[in-house]
């Protein structure tokens, strides 16, 4: 057993992160340790930055949930944000809100798997704090990164007859989550369930492909798909003024997911249009860049774009099913 | 009796929030709605970054603290965090993990408060998240500034020999809290004793001083006293290698703090020492800039700057007492 948090002090615990954390890359100017950290931006560029947490048993199982899940997803669901502006990451900071219970392992498992993900995107942890927490589990993560200052890619940005794309496979976040709760022995499931399982516990934001629509000028809008397409689609026709329209039959959905469907008789289709936390991308293409677009996608390697639908002068948010019929898209996952 | 907030979607609270938010200055290129904020840093400045927490029960007592205090206070000492490395805010990110039982009235209230000290100190809130809390009331801020890249003043850069000063009166929000903890109704209380409550409720964060320090390069480090001057004095000589010396004939105990003390048989000076959550700034200042340093701190007719001690080669933190004697410093206040 090890021991708990409660028995070491703020500072010791400070200490103890600290011990794990590389040293900053030179755009870095002062990191964790003094009351603020300090970053020099390049010339030309805007800051961009956005915070994002996670909270015990809203949005996840703190016994169910591998602690360096926790930290990984805590930062991935705030760089999935940058991805969605097109930005690269500068540097992130860490707000940590710890139970008494939590315990030193469990604390440097949290840690080690915010910084697996830190490593693996060149976001270097710059400051933080440590608080106690009288109940839950708190990861508050601020992410800070750069982009060309007319490059950002924002929400407001369709037009009539622009492409509706988003990146990878769709539901496997969602139907990972629904196995977690159905009480799936993981050992037992086949791959594609297991990794549906990885999707919802360590999410990868689409960093590439952000930054690839962004320094092309392929793209007019995106927004990251938390709250799932049929969400993401609405807003981005929405900011715009204009209508949406999605093609079922185009649906990248992800083979778990689709498995998971089909085993409650649901279409897969539907499934992966409201499913949320997949942390894809949606991207907005004007008709005449798609050809560019998707040649430039294709420098990651690791990820597809589809495209799966197109805006309209018409407003409303639709879906055409297979059989040509066509229904309003479905209302969004509510987090609250 | 106001509706909970339960009653109502996250996305109507955010509604709810924007609606009192003011249009942002020009530097902000994108604030709250999409999903990251956008800033352009102004030229050959450095971005200063920093985050800190109020959470329900270990920093404050919901139903005890007026709603917009908590607002206020959640802003303040991040802002402090600027001050005292000599940095202009430019905006800040607001993440607010909410109870169930909140009313939409107390929501109000908080971010009210907060907007009061984001007006009053042109700190444009530009983005933030709202999430459901399981148990707590959970305030978690991003503060964002800038500094000329020389000019930040960070904790090392004591010499032995260099004076240290403080801001302001020590020991009111200690005292505010005592008062508070103690049951007082604060109709029933003196002037002092009900400012100090409200240094307890509302501290100021010190930017101005910490422009003044920064701009005119007079003082060679810097931190803020949300631990106590202890335990700052203890950090600032450790930082650079040094020893401390403080003259506790010299320290500014605001009166309600002192009445306090002498009702407890305690001195003023050793309540003052070690009372932390002020958020006033202790400033490194070289000899031979001790005068142009109190000269250009005058231009803040609201709070006074005292010399109150010295750094020196020998290493250890000491007091100097009115009768000559010599201890060592008290440990600062832990939170944790």
């Amino acid at each position: 057993m090890s021991a708990t948090i409660a028995t070491v002090g703020e500072r010791a615990l400070i200490a103890r992160l600290h011990r794990r954390v590389p040293p900053p890359p030179e755009h870095v100017r002062l990191g964790i340790g003094d009351d603020a950290a300090l970053i020099a931006p390049a010339t030309g560029r805007q800051m961009v930055v956005t915070t994002d947490v996670l909270v015990e048993d809203i949005h996840f199982r703190r016994h169910r949930t591998p602690c360096d899940a926790i930290g990984w997803k805590a930062l991935a669901v705030n760089l999935s944000d940058l991805a969605s502006m097109g930005a690269d990451p500068t540097g992130s900071l860490l707000s940590l809100v710890l139970p008494d219970d939590l315990t030193l392992d469990a604390f440097d498992q949290l840690i080690d798997g915010y910084l697996a993900l830190a490593r693996a995107t060149s976001t270097p942890l710059i400051g933080g704090n440590i608080s106690r927490s009288p109940g839950p589990l708190v990861v508050d993560v601020t992410a800070i990164g750069e982009v060309l200052g007319r490059r950002a890619l924002r929400r407001v940005g369709a037009r009539p007859g622009d492409a509706l794309y988003v990146t990878g496979q769709l539901g496997a976040a969602a139907a990972g989550l629904a196995l977690l709760e159905q009480g799936a022995a993981r050992e037992t499931l086949d791959a594609d369930a297991r990794a549906c399982i990885e999707r919802h516990e360590r999410p990868e934001p689409r960093l590439k492909l952000g930054r690839i629509a962004s320094r092309t000028g392929t793209a007019s809008a995106a927004m990251d798909l938390s709250d799932g397409l049929a969400d993401a689609a609405r807003q981005l026709a929405e900011a715009a003024g204009l209508g949406v329209i999605i093609e079922a039959a185009a649906l990248p959905c992800h083979p778990g997911a689709a498995a998971l469907a089909a085993a409650r008789g649901e279409s897969a289709a539907a499934f992966a249009l409201s499913a949320a936390e997949d942390y894809e991308l949606a991207f907005v293409v004007p008709g005449r860049r798609t050809y560019r677009f998707e040649a430039a996608a294709r420098r990651d390697r690791n990820v597809p774009v589809t495209r799966v639908g197109r805006f309209t002068a018409e407003p409303g948010a639709r879906v055409e099913w297979p059989d040509g019929s066509i229904t309003e898209l479905p209302r969004g996952f509510a987090h609250f």
